[in-house]
């Protein structure tokens, strides 16, 4: 089963597409989509529209992780964020159809055990589990590979479609 | 010149065209865009998209104008609005390349000259301007009138094109 996973954004978006087999996760593909802070948003999100296409048609994925979307104090970059984030659901629903969200609580929680973990426990984990050589960089695609991870990990049970 | 008018919403999206010319601005049509609430967000995110795509190649406008998001104390319903205005902005882009945004008392302003005018007079002025019979129904078909007549009514030098 190819997941892919993804860190919203609309400057910087994460991405990572691990496949999971009986001999467990493995990563296929990580890195990020960025657009440039110079255009207008409606330009930034048919870029995103357009780069996600190209990473679909690629991997052709069996489902879609997005971490769940919290704001902080900068509502401004929080609305454009969201924004993206639809854009981003949008053709995950035309492209794959099942899709699943998690808090970043849940995801520290998959991979470490800890809703409370630091970006470097996330990142270690997130190395070691996919048995990578090097930490995956930049970070959005180390978050998104660990939304990836955590699908992976969750059972029916407590994995939450997305409402 | 047609102008669509937009009214952000995801359970709700107001749409409203316009026509303007050397006579002045007149309705061209007007409606609201539902959802329904038992849907997940990404597949009432996809029958937004579907349903504004018909309206633009119905109608065809030269420009959009788009009510600016700001978030109220509702902040789970105000990211769904923002998801909702993403995917908006992306049909918008991809159907007419020329969007303008516009805060609601920008549009109050431009309709009333009062940037605190009420519903109520908001909803008398848009039927005064469009000579239509009866006050446009639902109220976001009318908010999206009234952002359409904003843009309308705005020089050169003041309307906003969206970042």
């Amino acid at each position: 089963m190819i997941i892919l996973g993804l860190d919203p954004g609309y400057a910087t978006i994460g991405y990572g597409v691990i496949e999971k087999s009986e001999r467990g996760v493995a990563a296929v593909d990580y890195g990020v989509i960025t657009t440039p802070p110079d255009e207008t948003i409606a330009v930034r999100l048919a870029m995103i529209d357009e780069a996600m296409s190209a990473i679909m048609d690629k991997f052709s994925p069996d489902c879609v992780s997005v971490e769940e979307l919290f704001f902080n104090t900068n509502i401004t970059t929080g609305i454009k964020v969201a924004h993206a984030r639809g854009v981003m659901l949008l053709n995950a629903i035309k492209h794959c159809g099942r899709l699943y969200e998690y808090t970043p609580l849940q995801i520290k929680q998959a991979l470490t055990g800890n809703g409370r973990a630091t970006k470097h426990q996330m990142q270690y984990m997130v190395r070691m589990v996919l048995r990578l050589a090097t930490p995956p960089k930049p970070d959005d695609a180390a978050d998104a590979l660990a939304a990836a991870i955590c699908h992976a990990n969750m059972s029916g049970a407590t994995r939450r479609e997305i409402k």
